[in-house]
């Protein structure tokens, strides 16, 4: 099977950097935290993913054993050529944001690493893919520098965070300026669970538990973001929540709505209600989407009041990978279809060039 | 205004003990640590309720300045008979569960103070309340104790739990004896939040965030009870979700069975679909219900998948009570009526008295 006749934007694909791919980007001074002192990525995460693969497709991890995400060759023959993508957006894996924030200075060095990586080893190599700028939080000042290092790369779309473990909801005043920056470059906001996300009562005890609670920490992230205000002083900005699926929408847009009619005079800097908010300036990358039936689904649709609000992803290569033949429901109509699965992610990537060159 | 035509079961009515109250009531070893050494509650909410009465509506403290629910003749005008219950179950306020785990056998024998004071001040005082077992989940030998103490009292329906700051799920097998007993005397486990429960990212800058989060610890509880196999080992246990409201149902519903599809290997006890446990084992207390119309009501019926799930509740005296009048679709067919009002509560809470004499 070669393309669908659906022009497909991808909104959550994970190119993989092993860490000593990234030395020779880090500034000299910090390569030794990584070669001599042996730093890792945080996981907090007390389970292995329990899949064939791990956290991978099982047949996306290469021959000679290093992860899915890894190859570009890979992805293209899985993804972008298997399904005819138009653009296949990049959103990492190493994320400053979901580690703990000490070592800050090291940590946004690694992300200015991180991100020429991206740029040399996968935006030049296939003018399909667009990018993500991955940013430090916890280093709102070099976070705003390294936004304002790479905005005006021509296929850098959006400011990628992570949720980590820590009780830092992103619509702390601490972290404005990064919203500012992204805002100032019209860059979309791109928030994505981590491994080191927590849930309510913490890490259960079992994977299934975590993996069925990760929604709690996207819906955190939305009720942090509408209530303190990052969407009255940026009308303008666009926030994409990824790998979080949007059946929990519906239920979060009438709580807020709720607590804002009763307790909106603790925040009387948010204007609209929370709903037109997330009408407005929140959408939802679909993976992992629950088997829905098109009745199911479109009711889903009625209770948000829009169909502008999902943005179709397979989050390439997990192992719970949504195939953009198969995820959503096959009886949709074609209007519908389109803007699920490119037009709603046009609309708000405003700087994705207006279409990709025939595949190299 | 004085009764509906509405048979009325109420599954959350707060009764509140002012400490000092319970000193009488609690073991003499353990009286000083109130009276001498000055322990309260522990209350980790870095927030007052921002609200006119605070937790309370404002009409509902008593004249002398005593909170809500410390007074039965003010329940019994503003509730009983200002709507005409048939039943209201107290839920109370003081629970250990919700509480640090240490100094386990002191919270434990207040657990015992507490359920004296509430039969003798409350029960035995109006024969259209009945009662819930107040434990302490953390000392799980003691809470059996309490549970087999009082399983004889013809007027308790309930073993109540509420939830706490620490990251200890009720599902750990460690609390399964506290279900085994519960089951055993044919008692509902009630669940409820407390304001000492926290949300995936901790506690939030406003009151309203933390208050629009609430429902993360019910699906959290939800998840930790189902996939730890409370269900399996007793399938005629009835559990009810009181004070999180239910609009996160159906969400929850499709994750836990997409995830169950997905990875129930993990967890091989667990032998039906999670949406179907929920719907043979799970009920929700209605309050805090959002604004719905019928037909978004209706529709979450729909997708919960059964019309049995909601028993009605006002949540008296908590500021944001919910008239039975009001607060529910007016044009609700009478059948769903009947069930929300009471059959449901009637189905689950099989101790209940076949009918509460008439009022006093």
């Amino acid at each position: 099977m070669s393309t669908t006749a659906l022009s497909i934007i991808d909104t959550d694909i994970h190119e993989r950097a092993e860490l000593d791919a990234l030395v020779p980007y880090l500034d000299k001074r910090f390569r030794h935290y990584i070669t001599e002192a042996g730093w890792v990525p945080d996981r907090v995460l007390p389970y292995t993913q329990l899949t064939a693969g791990g956290l991978d497709r099982a047949d996306a991890k290469t021959a000679d054993g290093r992860p899915g995400g890894s190859d570009l060759g890979m992805l293209q023959e899985q993804v972008l050529d298997e399904y005819g993508h138009e653009w296949g957006i990049l959103t990492g894996w190493l994320n400053a944001s979901a580690f703990h924030p000490g070592w800050a200075e090291f940590k946004t060095a690694l992300m200015t690493a991180y991100n020429d990586w991206q740029i040399e080893n996968w935006l030049d190599k296939d003018d399909r893919l667009v990018g993500s700028i991955h940013v430090n939080i916890h280093d709102p000042k070099g976070a705003v520098r390294e936004i304002e290092r790479l905005a005006d790369h021509p296929r850098m779309v959006q400011v990628m965070l992570y949720i980590g473990p820590t009780d830092s909801p992103f619509g702390d005043p601490i972290y404005h300026p990064v919203y500012d920056a992204a805002a100032r470059h019209n860059l979309v906001l791109g928030i994505h669970h981590s491994e080191n996300s927590r849930t309510a009562l913490g890490f259960h005890r079992y994977f299934i538990e975590w993996h069925t609670l990760v929604p709690q920490v996207f819906m955190s992230e939305v009720v942090s973001l509408v209530f303190n205000g990052v969407f009255d002083k940026h009308p303008d900005l666009k926030v994409i929540m990824i790998e979080g699926g949007f059946s929990y929408v519906p239920h979060l847009m009438w709580k807020m709505d709720q607590q804002y009619r009763e307790l909106r005079a603790e925040v009387p800097w948010v204007k609209r209600m929370p709903s037109d908010i997330v009408r407005e300036q929140i959408r939802f990358a679909t993976q992992p989407v629950e088997e829905f039936t098109w009745e199911q689904f479109s009711q889903l649709i009625d209770q948000m009041g829009s169909d502008e609000l999902l943005c179709f992803s397979t989050d390439y290569p997990h192992w719970d990978f949504d195939s953009p033949l198969e995820a959503l429901p096959t009886d949709m109509p074609d209007d519908l279809k389109r803007k699920i699965f490119s037009e709603n992610a046009r609309a708000i990537y405003e700087r994705l060039p207006a279409k990709a060159p025939a595949a190299a």
